[in-house]
């Protein structure tokens, strides 16, 4: 089975793939494949070059990766697990600290360092990378780099951490997900684990925009069956500003009846629905963990 | 009056605010600060060394500006006016399009050509700027480097218009705000314009985790009064993951007594409400002006 992961060696998601390959408990051989971004590990999956990728879609600081959610309503994709992945940014440089006049980074990653970087690096250039572990290996080159990344990317790339932990919140958290391929006709209704109750289901809905309430009848067909929203996330539809594509995570199981019922029910009064599946809930998904 | 913008000269917020002048019809001497970006010119507003501040708050491509709705939610700032403005980005430089090796240009504008950019320049370094006639600015400098800015940067910074139209959908605006501080105890309720009922409202609002069907109740105060909510969007509460806060903006006036009843009785349910004012809705608001 080959993985699609954030590449070069060091990524966060190269960390969630190896979380989820231990999780899984599968004697399949696994192989991970190292993508230049978002874009390229998405393409690998839908041209089936790999089994499954695995991508950030939201994080706890910055919010949604706005290129995961536009590239999940594009492509017929299946989405079958989710990783929380603990985030602790450092900047990383072989030269010293007073020195830095460039700071190299995933524009995530910088917005989640946003006020670290004005409060020290006013007059910094910055430049933006595919990956974190990317920026690790591109500062490699002068000293007068800096790369916001892992600390495991430090001892990879040869570069000493100049300050751990810079973030601008400690409480810092990325949840990924693990998606495949599909036929683009229908998606796994079985339950694929044995893990109880705790699935989630993912999908995107469009709304017609001459209907007002729409939003609220939606939200009801869930309220009524107690069925508990986990997320809910607009995005511009592209069409024209004011006109938004919702995003919904829920708890419950595809193949569930009431999941169906409710789903049914939405489908009538929606002007698209696009079921993204069903998986198992991450468990590290609070600060708690 | 002053009123801050992102600067240099030739940026789009400097445009929305123009656009905004001239619709107040207001005799008053005014005079445009330039800032470096976002966070300056909206502390400008806060330490008020100016009297408004113009910033984008959402476009039509990419979504939600973070930042903006970030110190929204963290300072006592009252949105007075919505402007909306139409976008052309060009890609611009002194040099030829065969040397371009640096791109540089405001995160949003470089999110909202990613396609462009990922078919053209794979392998440009990218560097990102406070505003994208900043990266104008910059690219006079050498000529492998090109900016992505307005049409109007180009002849401002003495560059050519390598490729005009460059964002990833034709159709493209940006919605800015114009904020002023408000002294943290009330905004101002009565109706500032006589432009009738088209008002529009903007609260942030963060529901009690512990209260399923929350979301579900809230929208049903707008619902059941026929108020039309015309955007949700969820942020990060930065607490911990699947913790969010809504941004909700709703046409009518916080001085209409039906306003009023809705906003008690969301009072009373939510773990934190906050106004954040009511203003003349724009009215080139879509593709159609």
């Amino acid at each position: 089975m080959k993985i699609g992961v954030l590449g070069p060696k060091g990524s966060y998601s190269e960390k969630a793939a190896k979380q989820w390959i231990t999780e899984q408990k599968s004697k399949d051989q696994v192989s991970l494949e190292y993508y230049n971004d978002i874009p390229d590990t998405i393409s690998a999956i839908i041209d089936r070059t790999v089994d499954i990728g695995i991508v950030p879609i939201e994080n706890s600081i910055e919010g949604s990766i706005g290129i995961t959610l536009d590239m999940l309503l594009e492509n017929d994709l299946n989405i079958i697990g989710e990783i929380v992945v603990p985030i602790e940014h450092c900047l990383l440089s072989k030269g010293k600290l007073s020195g830095i006049r460039v700071i190299l980074s995933h524009p995530q990653a910088l917005a989640q360092c946003r006020q670290f970087i004005k409060s020290h690096f006013e007059n910094a250039e910055i430049r933006t990378t595919g990956s974190t572990s990317h920026a690790a290996k591109l500062a490699n080159e002068f000293d007068e780099m800096a790369a916001i990344a892992s600390r495991e990317s430090a001892e990879m790339y040869g570069l000493d951490i100049l300050i751990p932990n810079i973030q601008d919140r400690k409480e810092n958290h990325t949840r990924f997900i693990a998606i495949e391929a599909h036929d683009g006709v229908s998606l796994k209704t079985e339950r694929l684990s044995s893990s109880g109750d705790n699935f989630k289901t993912s999908i995107i809905i469009y709304l017609k925009k001459d209907r007002p309430g729409a939003l609220y009848g939606l939200i009801g067909e869930f309220a009524k069956r107690d069925i508990n929203l986990t997320r809910i996330e607009s995005r511009p539809s592209k069409r024209e500003l004011g006109d938004y594509i919702f995003y919904i995570d829920f708890e419950g199981h595809i193949g569930d009846a009431i999941i169906k019922d409710a789903l049914n029910n939405i489908t009538s009064n929606a002007g698209m629905l696009k079921m993204l599946g069903s998986y198992p809930i991450c468990n590290s998904n609070t600060s708690k963990q």
